[in-house]
């Protein structure tokens, strides 16, 4: 049997090193068009900030290792032309000579992964406009931050690489600014859990400017003009291109196979395409998504790893589904971390799938062990069932944790009740005796049961202008001094059973706290007492932290760009 | 409705506090027989090292804020002498002025704890003799260590409160001892994942003795002298008894509760005792063991809180019911960290339990991302079904987010396919694109479908011995050089295909490398030609954990304790 993989990266390394330990006497044949296989792509921002310094860390495998350990003909610096399903080859074109020469195959694998997108925008070609994708990029932008020293660079999207990259150009030294066209960056955070994430990048120096389009490029002799739409242009040295991906599919298309979103390759549970003996895998095709079930494209290394093994297993006659990706992703934003798993109110509301949500604050471990950071995990939940559907975490410390347990309660159909009940590994250094996680099952199956109702910072408007609402904070009055929803009046939590009788029994009390949970006993007095309540979700942290941020990007005066000196 | 409470720790606190929540009209009454509720107990050996410095963050809880907040009437100081379940009240007798009284209740709650054993050895009533269990304890012992500067302090026991006192007593610059009667240190630890520990605690400085048991004590004047049976006495200034703790049931007992194992009380799902009214919860009830089904004892704080909650429930008439305890655990050993969930070896064997077991070496994250340490995760399944059954944990850096995620694994009795899909949150900074997890699932799939065997470094010396079997170590020549197994012949893994001839084929071949990953796919090119082929699981590094850990407890000339200067 001779199996031919077009790209070793990912996806294509691990089918490829699979199919060797399934199959002893296969004939294996990688074709790669950049000079690396099986590098580690999610590790190129690190390089270019100088975290990893070790040009071979970043590519363990060599097509030499790759051939002397798993007998594998990996050609690098080799393209795939075309496909030729009819005769069972395809044309591979060596980009060092420019000579073409035809490959059969008895199976093939497609990993050609996605590419990052270029907007069709005024001089967009300017030589200081670089994307990353490679270690040939990745090496290029290190070589010009050393070489050319940039007094200031720009990258152009908040996504992960982004994101990533402005945190490693600043790591290296670079003035950075973020340009992000909508009013968040992470797409995989709900607009109010990336507010917190804008407020902490800025205070790291990074210059983020949100809804901030850009109209084009223009050299400007020593440096280049980002023209911004509406707003003053930017001078900068270096512009990173991270505005999404797209699948690279061309060959895909020409070959005939069916396509889905985006161009990419549609493949069922066993990665086959529509056409017959052509699998394909990563970040090219477009899965099913584990919780809306709908289609998605989710460029993840996990996902493409694991379709890798699924394919190379098909192909050897194993068994193995991939049953959908569920989009778990974290990411390191110099000391903060962020992460989410499953829906977001975002893809919930575009796939029409009712949901719920809760918002806690916990610290990562006991409070009273030294180096206790504060987490903010927001959990969506089916309001029917109770069941999880997707969670998104920002903190210091242990937010990978929790989210890997989530991610697991989501893939495995939990519900609040089973979250609750978890029964998780605690010591003070590394937890609590409830945790997080187990405090948003509580949480949820509170409101689940009626015991408490909730509202969240985007209707504190409504019930301020409709004044038949009472709003109250239970925090104490130094906390409340600090800063409150205007229109709230202070009543500490543990004077409130005295001072019950100041209240208008004929209004709905709206009570917040500062996390939600003095607010939550609050209500339970106060339902106990007779009186219809709710409280706010997330509390007044979480509130401020939304119009902090809208304040910031409405009000504050951006500077046109980091002076160049 | 009055609800009275015996235990204001853990589980009783949070039933007293569950249950205001839920009924804010009924009276509660909570007798703590200390002079604290709701305190640290975890956080407690971190006071006596100094690691938390304040003692009001060990009690964040008073008497006062309890009353305040919670309306609860809080009476520290008051110990409940006897249980009247007929006329359904408690004596209660005042510690301070001897003073009794009887209190009714409509609800009863036992949340009593555990105490530590104290065992019946000459010289056992010695004051440098202490326990830990209340925070007079820990001030006790804390004020000794500031006050008497004890020149060497002797730790018997090496559970977690041992092992936490041991590493305190060191913070606070007490050489210390740790004596353990039996071969290993922590109990929810197979014998061959302690050793990794041992070897660890050494170099941090403690004295370990493993398989030394005390005869008794002596006062020796200006010190206190432990005589060991068959070895040499110990001189040392203080000792920390810390064998393990018994359910505090006298109570219990005298009332006609049922009893189970060590005296435990015997509760159902809803935390009801064998008399009506009467709930009990935390460290003196016994447990079903979710995985076993099996009654047990679990003195964990995370079980009890959750008890706790469960019982203010049922007497409030709202669902819940305690499933079982399956014992994840977790503790930090100065910069190590073990965990564990589940059953292990000597469990699953004392139950009756079949089962297989993996052992998987790691990297907590990208290996090529600065800061990555070794993780060793060892997984025990069904050989049946590949359902997971427990899973310990011996690493530095990401042990307690592995843990956590086995922990819902096991308890959602998720099978070896369904770890090897989980899609957790990848970042070079945080994990691999094959978490541990996953990995743990692949091998274990790898060997149910018969992809390759496993031996264990157990059956190693068998197979020297009988000579019908050929071990090859298929790592580099400097790593054979640097230590192997007596009798393996090295080829290099790359080198195999090559050097088959040299490979007698009537003998089944004995494969072995650093971790276990060459040595599988040492297996899968001899099986791919012709050969029967085992590989030893967590490779060479694993065995020569054991193998060091008993030359070092049988060679090792033990120093008589610490000198005393």
């Amino acid at each position: 049997m001779k199996v031919l993989i077009i790209g070793g990266v990912a996806g294509g390394a691990s089918a490829a090193a699979r199919l060797r330990r399934l199959d002893e006497q296969a004939e294996i044949v990688v074709l790669e068009r950049s000079g690396y296989v099986s590098y580690a792509n999610c590790g190129l921002p690190y390089y270019v900030g100088g975290v990893i310094t070790d040009k071979e860390a970043l590519t363990l495998q060599t097509p030499e290792s790759f051939r002397r350990r798993f007998r594998i003909d990996v050609r690098v610096g080799h393209e795939a032309t075309a496909i030729h399903p009819e005769r069972k080859s395809v044309t591979v074109r060596s980009i060092a000579d420019g000579t073409e020469y035809e490959e059969t195959y008895d199976k093939l694998i497609l990993s050609p992964g996605a590419r990052a997108v270029r907007p069709d925008l005024p001089g967009i070609d300017d030589g200081r406009i670089m994307t990353l994708r490679t270690v040939e990029d990745t090496f290029r932008i290190r070589e010009y931050v050393e070489r050319c020293r940039p007094r200031h660079a720009t990258v152009v999207g908040g996504g992960f690489i982004g994101l990533e990259m402005a945190e490693n150009l600043m790591e290296a030294g670079v003035p950075t600014t973020l340009l992000q066209r909508s009013a968040q960056v992470l797409p995989p955070l709900d607009y109010d859990m990336a507010c917190q994430v804008h407020s902490y990048l800025r205070t790291r120096g990074l210059d983020l400017r949100l809804n901030t389009p850009i109209a084009g490029y223009e050299d400007a002799g020593d440096c280049l003009r980002v023209v911004l739409k509406e707003k003053p242009p930017l001078k900068t040295d270096l512009v990173l291109l991270a505005i999404g991906v797209e699948p690279d599919t061309k060959l895909a298309r020409d070959a005939g196979l069916e396509l889905g979103r985006k161009g990419s390759i549609v493949v069922n549970e066993y990665m086959e395409t529509s056409l017959p003996d052509i699998y394909a895998v990563g970040d090219a095709v477009q899965v099913r998504h584990l919780v809306s079930g709908r289609p998605a494209l989710i460029s993840l290394a996990g996902p493409a790893n694991k379709q890798g093994r699924i394919a190379a297993d098909r192909i050897c006659g194993r068994e193995g589904r991939y049953r959908g990706s569920q989009g778990s992703s974290v990411i390191k934003l110099f000391g903060m971390t962020a992460a989410s798993t499953g829906l977001n109110e975002k893809s919930a509301q575009a796939a029409g799938i009712p949901y719920e949500k809760v918002v806690n604050f916990s610290t990562d471990h006991a409070g009273y062990y030294p180096g206790a950071a504060n987490l903010t995990l927001k959990t969506l939940f089916d309001p029917e069932s109770g069941r999880i559907l997707g969670a998104q975490i920002v903190g210091f410390g242990g937010v990978d944790k929790r989210i890997d347990v989530l991610a697991a309660a989501v893939r495995e159909g939990l519900n609040a009740a089973d979250l609750s009940e978890l029964e998780l590994a605690y010591a003070p250094p590394y937890s609590s005796a409830r945790d997080p996680v187990n405090v948003a099952g509580f949480t949820i199956e509170n409101l689940r049961s009626g015991l408490v109702r909730q509202f969240h910072w985007d209707q504190v408007d409504t019930l301020c202008r409709d004044g038949g609402a009472t709003l109250i904070d239970v925090r104490t009055p130094g906390e409340f001094r600090s800063g409150h929803i205007p229109g709230a009046v202070n009543i500490p939590l543990d004077d409130l059973r005295e001072r019950l009788g100041e209240l208008d029994r004929d209004k709905k009390i709206y009570v917040n706290c500062h996390s939600g949970l003095r607010s939550y006993l609050a209500c339970r007095i106060l339902t106990g007492s007779g009186f219809a309540c709710a409280h706010l979700s997330g509390g007044y942290r979480f509130y401020s932290y939304v119009m902090s941020d809208r304040r910031c990007d409405e009000g504050a005066a951006h500077p046109c760009g980091i002076p160049l000196k």
